[in-house]
This record gives C-alpha cells, structure tokens and sequence, in this order.
C-alpha cells in the first residue's frame, strides 16, 4: 500500500453510477523519508480521512474490496486507514544520506 | 484514480469485438500542479467526456467493472466522471516551490 | 490501455500449456507525439496485426478476457485492436512545444 | 515479486475493519544488487518478518490471496517470505559494472 | 510480458505454505535492445528455465493462472516461457540510434 497525505478535493457531477456516493479525495504519494514523490492520485474514501492527514492507500483490484456490495464498483484507488504513528529506520536500508 | 485531460480520439476497425461499440478516447494524465506528467493513454468512455475536459480515470481491473455486462470486457482504463471543481493544496503536502 | 508498435516476434517452445497456441508480439510502447517510450513487452495477439503497425494493447488481468476460454490463462498483455486512425491536440494538453 | 527490507512498522487505529487485526510494515525495495531503489511501501505481514530482515513481497490481487478468508480483504501488498539466501550473478544480466 | 533473464536463485524456509513448493527466481528485465533495463524481482517457475536463459514472465493477477489449483496462491510474477527466438526491427518503431 501507498503511504500518502490528503492534500484535496474532487467534486464531478457527470459520472458513473457506481460511484456517485463516494467521497473522492486528491492524495499525494510519499517517498523515503516521508517526502512527495510522483503524481498525485484520485482515491475514493470511507474512513473519514482529512486535509493534511497521513494515510495508507489500497490500489488496484483490492482497492475494489474495501467496500462492501455485491456489484464491485470501479474504483482502483482507496483510503484503508489512517495513520497514528510511523517508526522508521532508514540506516537498516542501507540508503546514504 | 488518474486525474487526466481528454486530447484526441483513437478508431480502430479490426479490434476484439467485445469492445466493438466502445468509444475510445486519447488521454494525457496530470500530476502536480495540473500539469501534462507521464504517457499519453487510450481510455475507453461511457459518460460522454469531451475534447479537452478534466476526467477520471480508473485503471486495471477495476476499469472493467464499469460495464455492465455479464462478460468482462479487456478494457484496462476507463472514464469513471468529469470533474467540475478540484480543491487542492500543494503546501499542505510539504512540497517546495 | 497502451498505444504502442508492433515491431518484433517471439518464439518459444518449451513453454506453459495455456499459451502455447498463442501468437507473440515484441510490442514498442509509445508516449506522448507518437514516439517510442518506456521498454519493449510481449503481448498476445488475436486480431492479426502485423510489422510495424499501431496497435492498442490491453494490460493487466482485463488482458486475460480477451480470450473466450472457460479457464484463464497466464497472459498479462494482449492487442485488442489495430489503429486505423488518431486525432490528437497536444495543445489542449498544455504542453509546451 | 519485490525483494524488499524491511525498515519499519505503521500503526492505524481509524482504519477499515477488515484490515483491523492486520500487521503492517514499512517496506524498502531493493534494486540490482541489492540496493534500496524505489519508493518505500506499506505491506501486510503473517510470516512474522523482522526489523531489517529480507523479504520476498507479493503485489496487487495475488497478495489477497495470502489471506484464507472468505471475504477478500483491501491489501494490495503482502510479505510472502523471509530470505535465507540470494544467489545472484550480475554478470549473465549482461550489466556493466 | 516482461522480457528477462534469469540471473539467480532465491530461498525462503519461513514463508507461507501456499508458495512453499515453488522454485524462486531471480530475473532481470530486459528493455529495448535487449538490455537490462529496470529493477530485478522474483518470479516463481515451473517451467525449468536455466540460469542466463531468456524468458517470457508474466506479472500481476494473471500469473497465479499459471498454476492449476482451486485455491489461488500469493504469487505475482511467473516464467510462463523460455524463449527460444525474437526477430525485432528497432528501425520499425522510429527509434533513433
């Protein structure tokens, strides 16, 4: 999963049926030391996720999982949680500073 | 999702005849700031997106669980909406200028 | 899905049963004003493309729908159709020349 | 699959309950010989891999299926195995060095 | 697909019992010109591809095809052919040398 912060918004009128309950956030992927890195993202949420907050995102086909109905909507991006803490130690990846 | 701008039209005569009836749009995917980042892609379209007009943009499997049919179709991207409004702030993320 | 050249073929015979009825093409991804971009793939091929010619290329598990067998195959890239024409702006895009 | 460090641990409590009970992990991949490349990941894990060990990840549909549930879950990333030991000849890659 | 080389073995006595009979890879993707071009991964084989050899790997969901099984394992890359001949024509995709 993608750790990534909410930094927006997207309202659209005009769309498919499937996913015209959904809250759809604008996500910023993070890199090593918790830094953006690559393109934002569309991803549909449920867990009440805010502006600013830290989260972890589902892709692809799983991201389908996450919401319960038995018609599986089109969606390839979600909000799986909320993050409270991260403990990291980039030195036991060897990286250089 | 990919948040993408619609920018040209795709025909094709000899194709699989389950995406036969499919409208096939040329899309160029943003990233930060709104501007053109990555490859361009062929999308297929059921909600009507227009030349030059912001859509979204699921992909993969999912893609095909915008079609409601029994038979899932080998589409792998797909216009999910047209985005009317998008709020968004580049420095909640902690980007620099 | 992928636009992309047809511009090689590969042969192999000691190979999984499912996919040994299967045409292979070298296929050359193409980005954005129609050029090369990004690595050669393997893709399946069932409409007859030829060398050299512009095909759209369908990736992923919807690549595996394209064909119509009861048991699914191990094939994560298939041509679903030949392009016959493309009408594309990059102006509206944004891009700078 | 990825080969990957891992480097630390995330902790959600606002999350979706079907991820609730879940381990997740701070992945690093690793590249050609063995160096950190790419962006760090979130991953599940049930092998009980630890701080700074290497391990084997799988992504996208096929890491639900690490999980003997019913119900799907939405992970997307899934430790599948702790290395004991790389054989690795850079060399028959054709790499210069 | 990918086009790889195989590059060396990996082994795991720790991980989960769906992939424990399966024979890991090392392998090096090749990019245009039959170069190593990207990341190495493992992928899982049952076709019996040889150290330096050429093989087809096919990624994501539809590698867990390649194994007749009720019950779908954690796998997301596999050898699905050792190839034997590419004819390739660079020149045909308007690349420049």
């Amino acid at each position: 999963m993608l750790l990534a912060k909410v930094i927006g918004n997207v309202w659209s009128t005009k769309k498919k049926d499937e996913i015209s309950a959904l809250r759809l956030l604008v996500i910023q992927p993070l890199g090593n030391n918790l830094q953006p890195e690559g393109n934002i993202q569309v991803a549909a949420d449920e867990v009440g996720a805010g502006f600013g907050e830290l989260v972890i995102v589902t892709q692809g086909s799983p991201a389908m999982r996450a919401f319960n109905k038995e018609n599986l909507i089109p969606i390839d991006a979600v909000v799986v949680g909320i993050v409270d803490n991260i403990e990291m130690d980039n030195d036991v990846a060897g990286k250089k500073k």
